[in-house]
């Protein structure tokens, strides 16, 4: 049931880091000894080497292109993950505004997000989803909020839970920040909504290590003189994502994901409809389980990226993941937060793994329920 | 003169990211659409899966063997670079402390790491050598400083200006901390006499996206709680370097150079023999050049690393730099902000490369003079 015998390679349904197109590692693989016409690695080369900003531009020039990013706006390649992210959004855009943020906490991620805000100013959390064990979203009109709001945050899609707006909450003038983590570059965005979007690559967009940030170009007037410098995204914007040694691979290897999404795929709205038919395969093997198989998010608020799940006993989730695993259906356990089955199938995992995979679930339903 | 043209690789004299040891590119290039026995790239495996933890373990393990770091100190892969290491030392160890950081300003990092400490609290300049230029190196008995000091900060290798601390300063009780950045790994160092040593990987240790912080554990109990969890070393210490998804193919690749410097260099010893071998042929090329190639540091204060040097006219600095390239010689031209020419010899770097260049600079005065 392998992808590929003869490279072991098997169904990989991580939650991050997570499955690469099959192309894109081959190219990396073919050119890691030396770039054509470089006389070296790209892991060796100077980030200010022509060549290299050339690898920039293009990661940056595809990104703008598959994500139709208006004029205004700035691409930033940082390091440090989302986490870094949930502490430089506030300290950029909290700081001295004299101002609140507004965090709606629609799972694990948010909550943590704005467990970081906190630490750097006042915070109102407009919605909370904890009651009900973070299954759904909210309704646009149960927010409020008062005062002065800096921004509001959102997790787009929430990678243990597996829930995710289906697009971007009306949120009138204020400004919208976005961890977009999850669900980065699967499905066309309007990126004028927003006030800032941000996301760790090893989901969708490339491996760990490479963190972009997409900032509307006024926002970057915030970022305060006293802040350190590797944490002001005006920093980082003056300096066209050089401000020091980025991950130079990791951004190679944006580069070469973008290429496969523009020139294999197509373009953002393909690769939607694709991701949309495969979560409707796992969806539907739930739905029609006849209750073998509960799935955690509410119907309307399920997520294409993260399918969460439980079966009758834990017992079961166990020998569910270690059967799937010697079918070569890999890395299907649910965060170590909240335990069940989490099947992550995003840009790179292929439909013929899907399908092997809702296969595998009618198989195991039918031997045990 | 390339050394192996097959894969027209270069001598490669980047000042970083650096050049790689070719066994070790050659095993990730194997390796890169699967791991051995794990389905899956390197890429593409969680952090928290037993496959990673073993690399993250195998990597830890062969530093501390390396570098015999004693019991009692911590060994963190983190990301951002050096550049955010200047801010995290301030804000972990000299926040609230009520006490001064002391800064010895050997050239353009000791400089930047001492701006961005200013922003967390008190500084004192112990020692700045920026009236000539940075070409020297303090005498210990020229540093003094007053009242309660929280720690000493020094830069042992000036990557831009050349110049190189032979040994670790004398600090009697002081808390030591040492930007190790450009010569991590070439040379047996007392660790036992640092507080904290931290390095970006992409000279002597990896690829750029990895910076290695090797911390006194007593050290860890400054980190205030109401610092950003990201940089918090005690968050990343009680998290095993797993706070978040670091940057896992970096920390990979810092294990595979680690294992060429066990099994292939025979270690650290060794290193600095080569290391010390290779910048000798180099400074010998200067010396013996009657006053052609003029080097920049004193000569006590030369840097194993880095040898910077220029030449008659900044013409002939392009056109050798033009030259050299001409000949497979590459990278040599010296940091943007000093001009002239600049041959990182780092541990990668091959005898042959520098002989090639030795031999060059001779043939190449020997036309021009």
């Amino acid at each position: 049931m392998s992808q590929d015998k003869s490279l072991s390679r098997q169904f990989n349904f991580c939650a991050g880091p997570a499955a690469l197109p099959l192309r894109v590692l081959e190219q990396a693989q073919r050119d890691l000894l030396s770039l054509p016409g470089t006389g070296a690695s790209v892991l060796e080369i100077s980030h200010r080497s022509p060549v290299f900003k050339a690898i920039l531009h293009d990661a940056e020039t595809r990104l703008r292109r598959l994500m139709a990013v208006p004029d205004g706006y700035t691409v930033l390649f940082l390091q440090g993950g989302s986490r870094l992210q949930f502490s430089m959004v506030p300290m950029n855009l909290l700081r001295d505004q004299a101002a609140d943020a507004q965090y709606v906490l629609t799972g694990s991620w948010g909550l943590k997000a704005c467990e970081q805000a906190r630490l750097e100013g006042p915070v109102q959390v407009v919605w909370d989803g904890a009651a009900t064990g973070y299954d759904r979203l909210p309704d646009d009109s149960s927010w409020d909020g008062s005062g002065r709001i800096a921004y509001r945050h959102i997790t787009s899609n929430e990678t243990i839970q597996g829930v995710q707006f289906r697009s971007e909450p009306e949120v009138k003038d204020l400004v919208l920040v976005c961890d977009a983590s999850s669900d980065f570059l699967s499905r066309p965005i309007d990126v004028q909504r927003y006030g800032l979007i941000y996301a760790c690559a090893q989901k969708n967009a490339g491996p760990a290590g490479v963190t972009i940030v997409i900032i509307r170009d006024q926002l970057l007037e915030r970022s305060a003189d006293s802040l350190p410098g590797y944490l002001s995204y005006r920093e980082h914007a003056q300096e066209g994502s050089l401000y020091n040694t980025p991950c130079t691979f990791g951004i190679y290897m944006v580069g070469l994901v973008a290429q496969w999404l523009e020139e294999e795929v197509g373009g953002l709205v393909e690769m939607n409809r694709r991701n949309q038919a495969k979560a409707s395969e796992l969806y539907d093997a739930l739905d029609s389980s006849e209750g073998f198989y509960q799935g955690h998010a509410q119907p309307d608020c399920r997520s294409l990226m993260n399918v969460t799940f439980r079966l009758p006993s834990s017992e079961l989730d166990d020998l569910f993941v270690e059967r799937a695993e010697a079918e070569g259906l890999c890395a299907l356990r649910g965060h170590r937060s909240v335990g069940g089955i989490r099947a992550s199938i995003y840009n790179a995992v292929p439909r013929a793994g899907v399908t092997a995979l809702a296969e595998f679930m009618r198989e195991f339903r039918d031997k045990k329920a």
